[in-house]
């Protein structure tokens, strides 16, 4: 074992945000069931199981922990990490709860870089993602900024992706209506991209909140806006796309949304606008909720099942104490014939995604293998 | 009795549509029932059930349905009737059982004025409706063209209304890609209603088929083209909407659509155009489909249980040989306490249909009576 910045979860955290790529499944599971800072250490000292020790690649020897907390603090930013009051905790329940179902993309994030005055658990109680084409035209950006003024005026928070276009059309709009709004970057969260919005992302995190899963000094990259994805839908109640091309961005986060079982609403545009092209096919093949209004957003995520008001519970998380289980949930592992994941939660009477998290973290010992989507113990 | 024109069913027809204003359920109900001929009579004489005399308001004294089929030959047109072979006896039918089923404003024609080359039975075996806003911007009059070309293309016949806006670009582009084109008129088919439309209706009347319910000379009147709407509605295996403000007559039309089981579809437009707003509100609240291409038009009519193909059948109509069954239908009629038609249907082991025209028919007569949509034996 080799000891990670200061020995705290917080440059547990950090190294591990900068060590293996966010998004990473293993990852979760992994510093679910051992802790971040059994795991940074098992990982800085080459040690962790095969698979992540290979995701961190060349990076495990290095540590910056404690330079990327410092640079976070220079910006005026802070690591926020699970065990923190202001985690948005029902968010990341949720995204688990889907990634265990087998959403392999909406994996939680196990820390979060956030720059701004904003309380990230109380600004996201009462949140909508407005996502959208970043060519967009003067009647998307127009729309996006409508639709954004009117969450503001009540109190809803915008969600967006900080981009040119109808992200920038949506934050621009929810500052200037006094209200929250939040921007998930896929690179640090003092890098200010694209360039031209860098007064817009000053003012957010000056009065909302810029989010990263990514270290400060990280370069924005294509896939990471991806990954990045899962987050805007997942922060919303529901996800508005305003103007999307057939291929397009917005449509990879509609289709996290999806998966979260979060709402998903379109702006009909004209069906001679390549920019509504994707909006239209959203409509026609996905069931996305037509909207041209807030009162329609509103209504939409309002539908029963979805409470606006924070849910007050404790800070206890499901499968904080998985460890303990792991052995009872091995012992429901078949020998030879490998069985799904379902059987082996009937078995171990653990709840669904326990299960899955269980499975993957001794998958990663080496106690299970995976094969074809089922489980059995692993030879030897 | 006194015999109206020279006692011809084509006469008998002629004067009814001047005499009753068309879309009157006692009127198909009764002339289903006995027959124009003897029904004409009756009302010639001052002897019809009192609500159908009543419709006929000061009319019934006069005879002009010689003058009027005159007049219809004279400009090329020709009365269809349910007799021909050209009369769209399917389409008929499915009006007839959606009247029956409850469907107030679905109620068949009695028969129809024609002007065209067209064979209507064969123009309407595929066909679709095209309506919208007269005040259409361009956007909608290029996609209502656009959609009504891919159709002529593919030899299905475009239905629409004969007006501005929506209806003259989707008539135009059908005429112009050499397809089928059918105006249904709320006047006389001599009458040029808009005159602005005058060079168009002339050219459908060239190549297509004006369409009425009204005889020659009738004038355009508002209440007539929402009885009409029906017509264009049930014409089309669809009906799309291409641009409609919150109130419009096409969305009547879409009503209609509805009401007869046809698919209703919509075209998305910019959520800032009013002309739009109806559009929009179809597809939130009615569950139009929203459709952008012919492709989208065509995969929608082509829904399982809507046959492209004409349907091969018999001359024999349901329900002719219904006055002989009236007796045993009266017979199923409680005396006192009031029935729904469901459960006289069920009692005389008629069809649905059947039983309600017949119940209709002995309305008129004076044998039953109708309390709260139930039915039971008039006293006395």
């Amino acid at each position: 074992m080799t000891r990670v910045g200061d020995g705290s979860p917080a440059a547990a955290l950090a190294w591990l945000s900068r060590t293996v790529e966010p998004g990473n499944r293993d990852l979760w599971a992994y510093v679910g069931s051992l802790g971040a800072v059994e795991v940074a250490e098992q990982l800085h000292a080459g040690d962790g199981p095969r698979r992540l020790q290979n995701a961190a690649g060349e990076r495990w020897s290095e540590d910056r922990s404690l330079h990327d907390l410092e640079a976070a603090a220079r910006c005026g930013a802070r690591l926020l990490t699970p065990d923190d009051d202001e985690w948005p905790r029902d968010i990341t329940d949720l995204m688990g709860a889907a990634a265990s179902a087998g959403a392999q993309q909406c994996v939680p994030p196990i820390a979060l870089w956030v720059r701004g005055p904003m309380s990230l658990a109380r600004g996201l109680a009462r949140a909508v993602a407005i996502v959208g084409a970043r060519a967009a035209t003067g009647y998307g950006e127009y729309v996006a900024g409508d639709l954004a003024l009117g969450l503001a005026e009540r109190q809803v928070t915008v969600v967006s992706g900080g981009a040119n276009g109808i992200d920038g059309a949506a934050h621009r709009s929810a500052l200037g209506g006094g209200g929250g709004t939040v921007a998930v970057l896929g690179c640090g969260i003092d890098r200010f991209y694209p360039r031209s919005n860098d007064l817009l992302l000053a003012q957010i995190a000056q009065h909302g909140a810029l989010v990263s899963e990514w270290p400060p000094g990280a370069a924005a990259m294509r896939n990471r806006f991806l990954v990045r994805n899962r987050l805007i839908a997942a922060f919303g109640l529901g996800t508005v796309v305003v103007e999307a091309a057939l291929r397009s961005g917005a449509r990879s986060t509609a289709g996290r949304a999806r998966d979260l079982g979060r709402v998903v609403m379109t702006v009909p545009g004209p069906v001679t606008s390549a920019t509504s092209a994707g909006c239209l096919q959203m409509l026609r093949d996905e069931g996305a909720v037509p909207v041209g209004s807030t009162a329609h957003v509103l209504e939409a995520i309002a539908l029963p099942g979805i409470d606006l008001a924070p849910d007050e519970r404790g800070a206890d998380r499901p499968g904080d104490e998985l460890d303990q289980g792991l052995g009872a949930l091995l012992d429901a592992v078949p020998a030879r014939r490998p069985a799904p994941a379902e059987a082996i939660a009937r078995t171990s009477a653990l709840a669904a995604p326990e299960v899955l998290r269980g499975l993957t973290v001794l998958e990663l010992m080496g106690y299970v293998q995976q094969l074809d989507g089922r489980w059995r113990r692993a030879p030897g």
